[in-house]
């Protein structure tokens, strides 16, 4: 393993903050998940840097997901995060996951009819007090708990959806194909928020834990909206990619 | 002010979270900045439930960034978090915030040519050890740090840049006027990470709060990258927007 171990003692920058940075470029430039980095002594050794540099360091990559350190048997490279496209996202996240050959699994915590609070009326233009299908998930990529999504429809456009299972299918599919209602646009908006203890026990973080809020509301082609949600996305798997073009920003402003 | 006080007490969903959601959309619903929320006497009584569950709530929106607690005078709403639209991106954090009329002011941490590492020569297409140009930003807004940001550029790409002052200037724009080189696209991945020591003492947050990470490659009009960047923002008063359009998406797959 060949690690960019050129610290300037010079910098401004802290010595384990460049430690951290060149064990990062290292992981992000193509390690396979699970391999084993070199121990905390050839670390050090390579490095040149105390102990506590190298274990600031790796608590800091650990933090951010990038390693795994198991007790006893040493460092290794995690998973890389979910990447979501937030081009693609509109397929929403079943779609979006299972084009990439994993399915989510949701755990439906709750479904029913409620009266829509004004502000969610306002979102949705509609009254206040007006019947909205609410719907609660959980949902799990290869049986790790991954976001938490809470989201309302009007329930004048999709009569009986509170009914349907939504644990193995996609949302947007079945609106698609039981109600005709094609999503044509969404704004997101992205936050990162910290854990709760409630969302932490659900998605198995600690509290406090960084996580992704996505805040979205999303319209058919006629310019009604039809969806809002409400989404948390554990930070340490997820990441949002995007790409942005000058033409756009200009037919935009 | 009114509160939507319905809080389901047959519901899966904790107590604290129900009233926080409901003081959340009474927030995100319009309040001005500095006003008062009531006391958590009075939260206690409209809500009808425990002092222990008003603070669990009071204590995760001020997490989130909501409200401002001031010992001995009261909670108060907090100033917005800072929109940053994703399509505007590409006029640079300068432009975005100086369009809204808050240009921000960069305290410069380091400004030098630097050999680039193996990854970020492959980023921007060039051997490795090419000469970058290395600018690491404090970013400003309105007296408050926001972003800590770290910049690389091909130094062949913009001989002087490394002595030309950015405290209170666009890089873009400089860029642009200087080397003629105007950014066409870029591709940016958003990612919530905790904050390290390092960065919690210059943002000015505390160790672990959430930042977003935004990583990020630009490129010109014939698809040559001319820089890359890694941008950690407070999460705490920053947000950004995306709008997603389906036509972008076919074209995109």
């Amino acid at each position: 393993m060949e690690l960019n171990t050129a610290i300037d003692r010079q910098s401004y920058v802290p010595l384990y903050v460049q430690v951290k940075d060149s064990l990062r470029d290292l992981i992000l430039g193509g390690r396979a998940p699970g391999e084993q980095l070199p121990g905390e002594p050839e670390l050090c050794r390579r490095y040149d840097v105390s102990r506590t540099v190298i274990r600031q360091a790796l608590r800091d990559l650990e933090l951010e997901g990038l390693i795994l350190r198991e007790k006893g048997r040493g460092t290794f490279v995690a998973e890389p995060k979910l990447r979501e496209g937030l081009f693609q996202e509109l397929t929403g996240f079943y779609g979006d996951m299972a084009g990439k050959g994993r399915p989510p699994v949701s755990r439906v915590l709750t479904q029913e009819i409620v009266p829509a609070p004004r502000q969610l009326a306002a979102t949705l233009r509609l009254r206040p007090g007006a019947a909205v299908v609410h719907i609660d998930r959980l949902r799990f990529v290869a049986d790790e708990p991954i976001v938490l999504v809470s989201t309302y429809l009007p329930a004048a456009r999709c009569p009986g959806l509170e009914a349907v299972d939504f644990s193995h299918r996609s949302l947007y599919e079945y609106l698609e194909s039981a109600y005709g209602l094609v999503i044509a646009r969404g704004r997101r908006t992205l936050e990162a928020v910290p854990a709760g203890e409630y969302e932490a026990g659900l998605l198995g973080v600690r509290k406090g834990a960084p996580l992704i809020l996505l805040d979205s509301v999303s319209y058919l082609a006629d310019g009604s909206p039809i969806e809002y949600y409400r989404a948390l996305h554990r930070g340490d798997r997820s990441r949002f990619e995007v790409e942005l073009l000058r033409g756009i920003i200009a037919s935009d402003e």
